[in-house]
C-alpha cells in the first residue's frame, strides 16, 4: 500500500520499513533488511507516519547517519508516480521530510529524483525476466481481444471478456501477484487514446470500426503497456495502409536500438517512415518512454521523443508505439515493450 | 491520473486544473470550473508539476488571492492516500507547495488535512446513490462466488471468475467507470486478514476451509470495501457459531447507529457480543471506518475503533467488519458499507 520507507546506502546496503502486514510479500520479492511497523492497531489509531518515526530513526541511527556532521541523504522532491500497487496508496506527502528534520536535524536533505530515475531505468536479469513474464500474461487476455470484438456489441464487454481471460490465466508458483487493466476504446474514442490516459466507455462498436484495447499489467511489481487495434469485421484498404506505415514504423525503431543511441534517433527512425506514408501529423506523441517499474508515464527514461537528451544504456526496457489518429474517426496504435540488449533489442512482447 | 489540482473558495466555487486528455470525463462527473492544461507534448517534454504553474498562477489571480496581502491558502500536508485511480498515478509530493511558494509567495499556507477529511466524510444525496451503485456491481461478483469455490481449485482462479463476473456485469449508461479488485484468502491466508492488506495467493483450497472473498471496487469514484466468508465444502458447526456470533455482532452494530451517537459505542456494541461468544480476542480490529473517496483506509472518518473520539453524522458512510482470526486455522470476517441517516442506518450492501 506503500507506506513503506527504504533506505539505500553508498555501500549498497537496503533497509525497508514495511507495514508488518506486508512483510511476507516483502520477504518474498525483496532481498533489502525487513524492519516491520505496525499503525492503526486494536489499541491505537496511529497512522503510518507517525508510525514509522521510531524504525526509521534506529534505522539511521544503525547506520551512523544520525549522529554524523555533513551526513547527506536523497530525498525524492520532485513529481513523481504511483504505480496501482493496490486499491489504496499511502502519500506520505511532505511529513517524510518533517519527519527526517525532527528526527535526525544534522542530517542534509538534498534531492535524489534525477538520481532515483536513472537507477529505475536500467533492469536487472531478474527483473527482466519479471517482465518477460508480464506481458506473457498479459498476451492472453489480448489473445482472447479478436473473438471478444466478434461477438459482443460495446467497448465495456469488450473489456471485460479480454480483462477475464487475463485474470483466468494459470500463474507460474513462483509469481506472488499479477494484475492489471485492460481498456477498450473504439471508433471515434480510439482517436483520442493518443493520450496517456485509456478510458474504457460503453459505446457500441459498429462493423468497420478500429478496435483498441490497451493494456496496464503488473507482475510482481513491473509493469506492461501493450496496445493492439483490430478492426470489427473486416479490416478496409485503408486500415490495410495504416497498419503497413506503423510496422514498418515499428521495425526501423527496433533496427535502430542499440547502447550508446540517442533515444531521439529511435524517435526519429519511426517518424520518417510515419511521414513517408503522409501520416507524420497523425503520429501526435512520441515513439515510447521507459516501462517498468511503472506504465503510463511519459517522463519515464528513456524518453523516446523528439525532444529527448537520454541515451540507451544496456537493460534499459521501454515501449515503442507507433501510431495514426484521426479526429472523429479513429486511431491505430501497436505498442510494445522492448529492453536493450548489450547489442541490439529484445522484443519482450512478441505476440 | 490524479495530475489534477482543485481549487475551492470560502464562496462555494470549484475550480479544476485538470489535463485535456480527462477533461471529458471530469466534465461528466464534476460541476467544477474546468481549466484544462497540457504537460508532455510532441513538442515539449514537460511534467504535470511544471505545465500546472501557468494555469494555477492565473486561477489563483482570477479568484483574487495572489495580490491580497493576509491571503491564506489551505494545503494538505500531512500523510494521505490516493485510490487507484488509474494504472498510475502522479504524485507531487513537496513541488506544489513549491510552486505555490513561487507564484504567489504572499500567500500563507496552512494545513487543511483535518478540513479536508471531515468534509470527504459526508456524502451528498448524488454521491449516495453513485455509491449504492457500486454495491450493487460489486455483489455480482459475490454472487459467482460459491460456484467459483466449490469447483476450482486455488484462490488464484477463484478470485479470477469473482472478478470476472464484476467485470461482465452490465452498467447503467451513466456510469463512467466501473473496475476493482477482488481477493480471495483461504484456510490459513483467511487468517492473516485482519490486516488492511488483502492479498490473493495460489494455494490451494481444500475441503472445510474458510475462503474469504474482499472485494475493492470503485464506481466513478466511490468505492466498496466489502467481504463475505464462505465454507469450501459444508460448514462446520465451529463454522457455524462463528458466523451466528458475526452476523449477531453485525445487528448490535446497526442498532447502535444514528446521528450524533459516538462511533466507538458502535464499536463497543459489536465487541461485546463477539466477547460474549468468546470471541472478543480473535476480534482483533476496530469495527470500521469510513469508506467513499477511497477503501481500506482505517484512519477515514468516522473511525468506528475503540479509542475513536468521532461522533457519527448524517450522510457519513463506513464499513461494519465483524470478524473472528484463528492463527494457522482460519479468518471469518463479513464487511459491509453503511450510511447514515436522518434517523438510523441504511446498509448500502445488502446481499
Amino acid at each position: 500500500m506503500a507506506s513503506s520507507v527504504a533506505i539505500f546506502t553508498s555501500e549498497g546496503n537496503a533497509h525497508l520499513i514495511v507495514p508488518e502486514d506486508e512483510r511476507e510479500l516483502a520477504a518474498a520479492t525483496s532481498s533489502a533488511r525487513l524492519i516491520p511497523y505496525s499503525s492503526v492497531t486494536l489499541q491505537h489509531l496511529t497512522s503510518a507516519a507517525e508510525a514509522i518515526e521510531g524504525p526509521l530513526s534506529e534505522t539511521l541511527s544503525s547506520i551512523g547517519l544520525t549522529g554524523r556532521a555533513g551526513a547527506r541523504v536523497g530525498v525524492q522532491m520532485k513529481q513523481g508516480v504511483q504505480p496501482a500497487s493496490y486499491a489504496v496508496s499511502t502519500l506520505f506527502r511532505g511529513s517524510l521530510n518533517q519527519t527526517l528534520a525532527r528526527i535526525a536535524p544534522r542530517l542534509e536533505l538534498v534531492p535524489c529524483d534525477d538520481l532515483f530515475e536513472r537507477e529505475k531505468s536500467i533492469r536487472t536479469p531478474v527483473e527482466l525476466n519479471l517482465m518477460r513474464h508480464a506481458m506473457k500474461f498479459a498476451a492472453r487476455g489480448f489473445h482472447e481481444a479478436p473473438q471478444a470484438i466478434s461477438h459482443t456489441a460495446d467497448e465495456h464487454a469488450v473489456a471485460a471478456l479480454v480483462q477475464g481471460a487475463f485474470e483466468a490465466s494459470p500463474l507460474p508458483p513462483e509469481i506472488q501477484r499479477s494484475y492489471g487493466f485492460f481498456f477498450c476504446m473504439s471508433g471515434p474514442n480510439s482517436a483520442t487514446a493518443s493520450a496517456a490516459y485509456a478510458r474504457t466507455r460503453q459505446r457500441a462498436i459498429a462493423d468497420g470500426d478500429l478496435v483498441m484495447i490497451h493494456a496496464n499489467t503488473c507482475c510482481d511489481g513491473f509493469w506492461t503497456d501493450l496496445t493492439r487495434t483490430y478492426t470489427a469485421g473486416e479490416p478496409s484498404t485503408r486500415h490495410k495502409e495504416i497498419r503497413a506505415a506503423i510496422f514498418q514504423a515499428r521495425a526501423a525503431a527496433l533496427a535502430a536500438i542499440r547502447p550508446g543511441v540517442p533515444a531521439r534517433e529511435v524517435d526519429s527512425a519511426a517518424r520518417q517512415v510515419m511521414a513517408s506514408h503522409g501520416l507524420g501529423e497523425a503520429f501526435r506523441h512520441g515513439l515510447g518512454h521507459g516501462v517498468g517499474y511503472a506504465a503510463a508515464n511519459a517522463l519515464a527514461l528513456p524518453r523516446i521523443h523528439p525532444e529527448s537528451p537520454d541515451i540507451l544504456l544496456e537493460g534499459m526496457t521501454f515501449n515503442i508505439e507507433p501510431a495514426a489518429y484521426f479526429d472523429g474517426y479513429g486511431g491505430m496504435r501497436h505498442c510494445d515493450v522492448v529492453a536493450v540488449t548489450s547489442t541490439g533489442v529484445e522484443v519482450l512482447s512478441e505476440f
